[in-house]
């Protein structure tokens, strides 16, 4: 109850808190918030109209459940915040998580990748998120994200259609449809994965709120996928606290002549951040040591790139169709002739020239 | 007239030359390959056509000179390749350079960027080559390309458009137009820049000699950009060898759904290359020590950026129009009545607030 009350009172990661309160428990904390201390005045207007119990039935009524620390579905790696980003403006573990939705919190966020992006993002980087996301889900992969417009929604609906497990951390209560226009979204994703806040039911969304959201999404997951942002964004905060909790940073790149690229280009060069092409990528930069190995792209290596360099020389030489002698394809090759006429040999042996009475062809020609 | 002869006779790069003419002088090996010593047997049918003199007139008769070691024109950077690929199949430094246009070669590599790519680029790819030239251009870098179709055309193009100068080396002889189609280019290539190729004039292109061209074209530049290639490409074999060779590696993002682009997000991933989004970038990544710092996009801190914490909040909780007394304010904040008063009156003085009869509203809007 303590927990219920000190979410509807103190804002998220205020360091203010994290100070006066710093080694109490959350029961030491709300007594002392009725104690009258005068140093803990900035907390007492919203102390006098908290209700833990209302509150309580007011998630119940939206479906939702506050999970604390201790509890079963408590995600233990959020507490990475009680070190991570002191010298920032968000920090500190949650004092619990609203909740709304079936599955098990800690259980879906055993293997979880956070993709984040631009609201206004470009219809590459739509795609983008949507194609990642299915194929992270297709991998048992939960996606976290926040349930904005753009590369968020997109990354919601990539998993959603690829009937994986996906959870939005919003930056106000989890029965608040924000924005309005994704509120058929949000439903959908409490409906089959999870809404979540460290916000009490009915609390809107402000600037100072989306920080503090964006430290939960890159703490939460073992690390958080850049899809298009501006040089300035959210995106880039969250990869931030990312970096600070020791998360594993991606970047998607994109076209440089797009400004929605930017940031994602800014995070790799200046910032370290992995090169994310594809699903393989991601989940190899975010697996546990030894537990994947990406099969990255490489083209098959060729008959002719594996021949001795006098054999590949000689083939250079030898013309596609008119057939040419020996003493010709020596001069060609710049090889002697006895070299020449052993390699055509070996060559023909092989299958990649002919002998004619006038000379020497290619059998087929040299893939380019 | 030794170099000359043996630009002809040995093959670039030959390593079977580098191994059976170690640590001799042109003259010696010239002398030794006409005394029919058995074990150069190899390069016996060219020597026998072999013709000095005809070769420096026919070069001259196509507005092209042989330079060499210890010539004002000779770029000493190439002689890296002495040391470089070893181990590889086109290795050494070249007996001389057949150069076909104005400009003095060393004056012009003086500072230097090699720009290579697909032959079958796409439109990014050729538009971000043309202005990634012209940009180094304008900065006084020549620009060193292959005088190939796609992303070298494009290079060569764009530095013509911003009157620089470019450089484009040959797998061929200087005097010949391949690929036919750009012998208009090639044209004016020579007539403001220069063409330049280790092979006499009248050589064709060969497989082989495109690998060694590449490592020449690395060498002599202080960096080599990679514009969209695939996998396996004559663009990551120029890398390859600008890596052998201490030059920087830069490679220019695409979209992760261009095949274009998967060679260039592989050098970044997986050989450190270095992610080339701009000029400046490239321009950071090559130039000598402390000649040049790149401005990079960062978008302005705005004033409530910097507004101390209770402020923010404050101003977060504040409507945009309709005016709402401290009280309400304070609640919304989550800050006592008496700091949400001062922090209203910073705000008012701040120009960021208004105060009216019934309360307060903002200003002007925030920027989202």
């Amino acid at each position: 109850m303590a927990r219920v009350g000190l979410s509807r009172v103190v804002e998220p990661g205020d360091l203010a808190a994290l100070k006066a309160f710093d080694g109490l428990e959350p029961l030491e904390i709300w007594d002392r918030l009725h104690h009258n201390d005068p140093d803990l005045d900035r907390w007492s207007t919203r102390l006098a109209t908290a209700d833990p119990h209302r509150d309580l039935e007011r998630a119940a009524a939206a479906g939702a459940r506050f999970v604390i620390p201790g509890d079963d579905e408590w995600p233990d790696q959020v507490e990475i915040l009680e070190d991570a980003g002191q010298l920032t403006r968000r920090a500190g573990v949650p004092f619990g998580l609203w909740v709304r939705g079936k599955p098990n919190l800690r259980t879906v966020l055993t293997r979880a990748i956070a993709i984040v992006g631009a609201r206004a993002c470009s219809s590459y980087g739509e795609h983008v998120a949507a194609e990642l996301a299915s194929g992270l889900a297709d991998n048992g992969v939960t996606v976290v994200s926040g349930g904005a417009f753009g590369i968020d929604a997109a990354a919601h609906r990539g998993t959603l259609a690829a009937a994986g497990l996906t959870i939005a951390v919003l930056a106000c209560g989890v029965d608040v449809s924000y924005p309005k226009r994704n509120s058929a979204l949000l439903s959908r994703i409490a409906e089959d994965g999870l809404v979540v806040s460290e916000l009490p039911p009915g609390c809107s969304p402000t600037k100072l709120r989306f920080l503090a959201r964006n430290r939960l999404i890159a703490a939460a997951t073992q690390g958080t996928v850049v899809i298009e942002a501006a040089v300035r964004s959210g995106a880039l905060n969250t990869a931030g606290w990312a970096e600070q909790c020791g998360r594993a940073v991606l970047a998607v790149p994109g076209p440089i002549t797009s400004r929605m690229s930017a940031g994602s280009h800014l995070l790799v060069r200046e910032r370290n951040a992995v090169l994310a092409t594809n699903v393989a990528d991601i989940i190899e930069a975010t697996a546990p040591f030894g537990t994947s190995l990406t099969p990255h792209p490489r083209a098959p290596e060729t008959l002719t790139d594996s021949l001795p360099t006098d054999l590949q020389r000689t083939l250079d030489a030898v013309p596609v169709r008119t057939p040419a002698p020996t003493p010709r394809i020596a001069a060609t090759a710049g090889l002697d002739v006895p070299t020449t006429q052993q390699s055509l040999e070996a060559l023909t042996a092989l299958n990649l020239t002919t002998q004619t009475p006038t000379g020497w062809h290619l059998k087929t020609p040299p893939t380019p």
